[in-house]
Order: structure tokens, then sequence, then C-alpha cells
């Protein structure tokens, strides 16, 4: 198959910044994309050749989308499966597939696949919905404190408290969920996992989060993680396991912890690009989104390798502001070394909105960390 | 000024593969753009907030382009400077600006540019027409071998020939060229500085091309160029010196030779980012792309450094081919390490069109060139 200069259309499902940054690896390789978003405002509406408007859980709607394009993918999990298959079945490429799909967007199954297959993570069970996860309170079957997550709609932190006290159930939602045993952990890492439809696997190098120490709150993703080398293979073949039992086909961002004792469990995967690869476009040989078009269109994957040390920062919206976007100290930041903002391309700010990110590179990964800190003191994402 | 996510506009005259990559970044950093360009299949027809079908050398169609706008810049020297003079008396600001590029469209104003400025450039004299140019052959007053330059509309090797006899002058163009002394010389080197409306000047690494041994054709730009620090820094400091002689606002790639006795000379320049220039995409801290946009809005200067070695090899059409383009081989110079195709999307080849280029990175250059051979040697631009 021939993709370049061509008639060739892949589609992709969102429209946001993870499509957006998908975008410039499909202009620089020229390939023909159709875009679909809820939103006529999306970051994607240019740099596309076509741009849909629509509902990307609505059965017709992504249907019709996808009849119109080769191969198909997407950039958010919250798309309507049974069109997928649909799609499959009628010679669609769809990658990440439908099955891939179906075991990641519902969080009971998902983890529900990593003990099927032995792959290691936190203790849970499901429950159908809250009043089955309060009778199991009730009947000290679980015991505070615990992780709730909802089975279904998580995303960027929603979808996920811990619980310590009767008090802390009250606000949560109706629906199904699993409540995680809370287990301390060292350090939150990520990898990800790259796989084309040959089966090529490849991982990028694990990256760490640092936390705010009070606000509990990730402030840097740095790549590579300040950890031992020998817990870094682990992370990675821990990953590699994960990749090669979903037989996806695209990016697995691979979320893990390192507990006390060194253990590598899997908190959670997503099928796509992720925050944890922002960094690749400044850093890595092969950037996350050119992988994922390599990976989907089955060309050769990319050196994942690093260049330089990488940090990211992500630009979220203030607190108190709502409105007009304006990114105070912009031109500060970019008069430091190595710093490389990404602007989404929202005109609206809301506390903590994502609106945007920072690269931070040098060959130093300490000099780098040292200014990355300098950028999130420096910018600030407020309203005109 | 804020250029980020509002309703800022650059425009940007011509639409071909420099603006095309120079979008990447007003996307990155949410600018909007107009973009003019007399083929409606031009390379930025997409990833532009607005592009308009227009001649880029009649004094209507640029002059209301520029009355749009808020900065106006080219990716082309033809665009009718006329126009760019006006909307500057209208406070349009115009980075490069009309005088910049009265200075360079002219070869024969070029030269006598770097004369008044004692800037090193070959010894030359202007001749108003061919005729003149023949007189003085005949007259002896000029000798074979020659170079001979056209005053308007060289590009891309056009409008340049060496002349080693009478016969050589005949296919020549009617108009006003300069003649310039042959100089051996033992390197083709280049130079792009930056420089800001604030007078901020930052210079690339020098970077060499290398020659094919037969064909007398360039075939790698390689950064760094493999030469002495003192000849790196004289080509550094004699770019530089052109620039505060042009007092440019952008970017000038300025091309040299480094003579047999290490003499660095001028030989031309650009107002603009260029071929020299793409190795940065992947190997530079500050691709120039990201460095014209800066330049252009005034914003501080990025680094200019190299996170690795890089070279470039351009895809032009092959002979004997004209039609819808293939890029045969892609997926095999896509397996080699650190390899990166660019495609511009023009649909349609012909003999040495320039369809695209490789950029070839790696910690150690000289791996990077042996990769770079191979890549020369593995794809092919041809037609259906």
């Amino acid at each position: 198959m021939n993709y370049f200069s061509t008639n060739f259309t892949l589609g992709i499902l969102g429209g946001g910044q993870l499509g957006k940054m998908m975008l410039y690896e499909t202009r620089k390789w020229d390939i023909r994309t159709n875009v679909l978003d809820p939103s006529p405002e999306a970051p994607c509406r240019i740099a596309t050749e076509n741009f849909e408007v629509g509902d990307l859980m609505d059965f017709e709607t992504v249907y019709n989308f996808g009849k119109k394009v080769d191969v198909l993918t997407f950039e958010i999990e919250g798309v309507n499966v049974e069109a997928l298959e649909k799609l499959e079945n009628e010679g669609v490429k769809v990658y990440p597939s439908a099955a891939t799909l179906r075991n990641i967007q519902d969080k009971g199954v998902q983890k529900q696949f990593y003990k099927e297959h032995q792959i290691p993570t936190s203790p849970f069970k499901v429950y159908k919905d809250k009043n089955d996860l309060n009778e199991a309170i009730v009947r000290k079957e679980l015991h505070f404190p615990f992780v709730w997550k909802s089975c279904i709609g998580g995303y960027d932190g929603k979808g996920v408290s811990i619980i310590r006290s009767a008090e802390d159930v009250i606000p949560l939602s109706e629906g199904a969920c699993i409540a995680e045993k809370l287990i301390p952990f060292k350090n939150e890492l990520a990898v990800i996992v790259a796989r084309n439809p040959s089966g090529d696997v490849i991982t990028y190098p694990v990256v760490e989060m640092e936390f705010h120490p009070e606000a509990n709150q990730v402030e840097y993703v740095i790549c590579p993680a300040r950890i031992d080398e020998a817990v870094a293979n682990k992370a990675r073949a821990v990953a590699t396991k994960v990749s090669e039992a979903f037989k996806h086909v695209g990016l697995l961002a691979v979320e893990l912890f390192q507990t006390e004792d060194d253990e590598i469990l899997v908190n959670e995967v997503a099928p796509r690009p992720h925050n944890s690869g922002h960094y690749s476009i400044e850093a890595s040989f092969t950037n996350q989104f050119e992988q994922q078009i390599r990976a989907i269109l089955d060309l050769p994957l990319g050196n994942t390798d690093s260049k330089v040390g990488g940090i990211m920062v992500n630009l979220v919206g203030a607190e108190a502001h709502t409105g007009q976007v304006v990114y105070k100290n912009i031109e500060k930041i970019l008069a430091m070394e190595g710093v490389t903002p990404h602007i989404y391309g929202k005109k609206e700010t809301r506390p903590f909105r994502k609106m945007g990110h920072v690269t931070i590179v040098n060959k130093d990964l300490n000099v780098a960390r040292k200014i990355a800190e300098e950028v999130k003191k420096t910018i600030e994402v407020i309203s005109k």
C-alpha cells in the first residue's frame, strides 16, 4: 500500500490535542486524513483534508465516517465500539481494534484481563453499582482505605478517588466501579509500547511522574525515569507483556506503579498517544505521534531512544480563571534554554483544563529539571 | 502583543514546502495564518486558517492580502516589493523588510551591497544585458572561464552557469547579469543567521554541502561541517557581518565558499528558511522554522545548537519520470536508524523537481553519513 501523496485516507476519531499532534506527522508525510469530533472548534479543525462534526458515541455517525476511510484510528477511548466492530466486519482496518478497545474501555474488564493474563496489578473487586459497593462495605468485605474507580468514562483523574471513610463514599457516582487495594508506591512510571500488525513490538524508555510534594498532582513527566536500570528493564518487560496480551496495534501507554519493594504493577493503559509521551516530540529519535502512524500503517517501527533528556510540564488553566485564554509570561519561558511550549488551540480556559504543555530538553537531565521548575513558576494560563 | 490563540494573524506569501514546514510551528503555537500562493494545490493549502490563490508578483493581490494581516512574511523571494513597501508605509509589519528584499532580489545589487559593506565575495562585474556582456568578452575585458548569474529570478541552480567558451554564452538569457571570477573552493558552506526586530542575532552551526564527485551536484547537507573550528568560527563571523549589514529581520541563509587558502567568501543569501537548514527539524534544539517565527514576532531567539549530528538529502524527481508520484522503497528507508522522510505533498513528479527531503540523525555523524548514503541508494522518486 502506498500512503504518501495518494488518495489513501486515514480516519481519526477525535479531534483534540492528540489528534492535532498526529496531524503534524500526517502533514509531514502527506497522508490524507479525515477527522471526526463533536466540537467545530476542535484543535484538529484545520490541518486535515476533511473535518467533520459529529458525536463519537453515535453508532450511525461513527459508522458512516468509518466507511469513507481506509484505516480508522482514534485519539480518545470514548467512541462507539459497535460501529468499529461493524466496520471491521466490513473490511475497514480499525487500529487499535474494537476488541482491544472493549478490553480497555471498561476498567472492570481491563483489571479482569490483567488477572487472566497473569499481569501484575493491585488486588481489586468489581461492583455492579454503588449500592453493591456500599453493601460490601457494610458486610466488612471491603475495608478503608481503598481506591475507587468508575468502570466507565474516567479520564485525567476524573472517576478516581481514594476512599478513606464512609463519608468519602457519598459523592461517588452510581455506576459500576472497582475497588482496588491502596498500595503505597515509590514511583509512578509509564512505558509506551508500539506494535504494528506484523507483530513488531518496541518500547520507549521508562518515564517517571514527579508529584508535587503537597498537592499530590503530577508536576513533571521525566524521561528517562531516575530509577535503577534493573527496575527500568522490569517495567519495560511488564509493558511488553501487557502489549502482547492485548495484541493491540498502535501505541499502548502503560501506567505502572513501582512499589516500595520494587515490584512493578500495572495501573491502567491507554491505547493511543499519551500525555506521558509528549516529551518525545523534542527528545526522541521517533516521536510518539510518528510512531503511531508507523504502527497503524504497518510501517517499520522507529528508534525509541532519546537524543537528549526530556521533561514535560502540562499547561493547565489556572484556578479562578474562565474565559478567553492568555498565556502569561510565555515570552519569558521562550527565553529559557531548550524550552518548547505547545499550545493546543483551545480559545477558552477553565480551571484545570489542559490547554497545552511545555517540553524542556537538555543533554543534562538535571539541568532540564531545574529549567522545568523555572518554567512552572513562570508561565500562567489565565483569562483576559 | 499576544500571538497565541488570539486573532493576531501572520500572513505568508508563498505556499510551498518552506511555508508548509513553517505551518507546523504556527499550529504548534496556535498562531493564525493566511497564506497566498498562485497554485490551488500548493503544499500550504491546508494547515492554515485561510488559504488564498493569487499571483505573488501582482501589486494589487499582494497589497490586498497584506492589508488583512498583522505581520507579513514570505517564503519565496519572487514577490511584489512595491506592494510590500506600500504596506510598510501603511503600518503593516513586513519581515524581512522590503528594503532587505530589494537588496537581495537582484543579484547585481546584492553583490554591490557586499562590496559597499566590505563583505568578502568573489570579484564581479554587472552587465545590463546579454549584448553588454558579449561586448565585454569581445573587448577582452572579461575572460573565460567565469561564472554567469542572471540578476533576476535565479533559483535552485537555475540562472547560474559556468562559462568556459563563447559557445557557452549562446544559450544564456537576455537580461541583466553578473560575471563572477571562478574561484576554486575546498568547500561550499552555509550559515543560517536569525535576527529579531530587537536586534538580537544568533547563528546556526556551519553546514557543509557535500558534492557528488562526478555529477557536481549537492548530495548531502551535513551539520556540523567537517571543517576546522577556526574556519567554522570565521564563517559564522562573516555570516553575522552580512546579517548586520542587511539589518534583516527573520532568517538569513548565507551561502559561503571556503577557498583553497581558507578564505571565506559570500556566494549569495536567502532571506528565509533554507534547504541548508532542513536538518534542524530533527537535529537542532530550535528548528529553523520555529526560529523564523520567533524572529519575525520579536520573541526571544532559541538555542541553535544541535542535539545530534544531522544530514539532509533532497528527494528530487528521477529523470524520465513525469506524472503521479510514487516514493519507491520509502518503507525501506523508514527501517533505517534515525531516518525521517519529509514529503512536500506535490502530486506530480518531474525530473529534478524538489519533492521532499530526508533527514538522517545520529549521535555519531560518521554513522549518519553512511546511513545517508544507503538512503540515497535506496529511495526513488518515480511516477506511477
